[in-house]
């Protein structure tokens, strides 16, 4: 990572009664993570209305860091991740809007530039009228873990 | 549970072509659970609207020990859990609602209260249009079981 | 399935940076699907307007047909699919649709035709403002694999 220039946001706490990150049965679940910066949304607002496309993207990307500063956080290492098995990331957005896959792909292209054919992962990309706190964008993951 | 006077909603029915509870790979997947009362839905309606923010809590409640009931069906005792992995909670909302952790809150707090640190799961809440029946909230919950 | 009179469609191509189907920990994960032909979407819009219940309960089928299709692609065989254990399906609609039940069970009872017991999973069906390409419905699944 450091000689792709990519450095890890610090893992956001959650803001409300559960964990960051949970394991059992050879999998590691990442609880939905939404951009945040020194403890606030970066941006908040639906996709396509109140946040660009790009934007959106970007806030996907640092979504999926933050995922990644969490099971680095849990595991000790990145190295215990055999693979990224899962994506869903939920766009805000209203019924007009379609590009949830270009939203999306900030926060799978950054797992694929990272781990290789290891950050390759199913995904599934959906619309939600809002989510936590206002924020555009909210990823979550499931990793195979040794 | 008897000490903390938690007692087990009936698990519900699934109104579909599907069943309450899958086992597989050291998992359990229970099936979205919204909140029932002798086989009808406890409220309907968006929460932020025609359902408050403690109600939403209190049907997350229901909904979390649905699941756990339907859990307890399908594995003889709840002793079988080992851990709850992860949580979904929808929240029926537009796009100005923005406190679906609270609400989710309703069901994590309820898990912890029971099982205590095995309790402490991943988690995503995300707004929807609408649920089934139009439900106001709907929890999914994977655990992993020994 | 030749006996059921049932045929794989093509496995679709997923529209950005991901696979259709990751496996691990003893679990085949597969992306959302989209009903799509030749290409392209069969149909676009939202259910209860666009599209009726019929036509999403077939896209429905459809979506998760194709992700049988991408399961065998990658699995080589259907035969190492040893429980279908969880669905999601999303439904675009607006605020006063709450069929997303009767439209996903053309995707549940799809799988409960062709495997048996084997096919019964846990399920989630949520609405959505809107689903990526503008789709009506998106089947997620993962199966236990032997």
């Amino acid at each position: 990572m450091r000689e792709l220039g990519i450095e890890l946001p610090p893992a956001a706490r959650p803001v409300a009664s559960y964990v960051p990150v949970t394991v059992g049965a050879g999998l590691a679940f990442v609880a939905g993570q939404i951009a945040m910066e020194d403890g606030k949304l970066i941006a908040t607002g639906q996709v396509g209305k109140e946040v660009g496309i790009e934007e959106g993207q970007a806030l996907a990307r640092r979504a999926a860091l933050q995922g990644l500063a969490a099971l680095k956080d849990e595991l000790g290492s990145l190295d215990r991740i055999k693979r990224i098995l899962k994506l869903t990331v939920w766009v805000a957005c209203d019924g007009d809007f379609t590009d949830q896959p270009k939203v999306a792909n900030g926060a799978s292209d950054v797992l694929v530039e990272i781990f290789g054919d290891a950050g390759k992962h199913a995904r599934a990309a959906v619309g939600a009228p809002s989510l936590p706190l206002g924020g555009p964008v909210e990823v979550e993951m499931i990793a195979e873990i040794g």
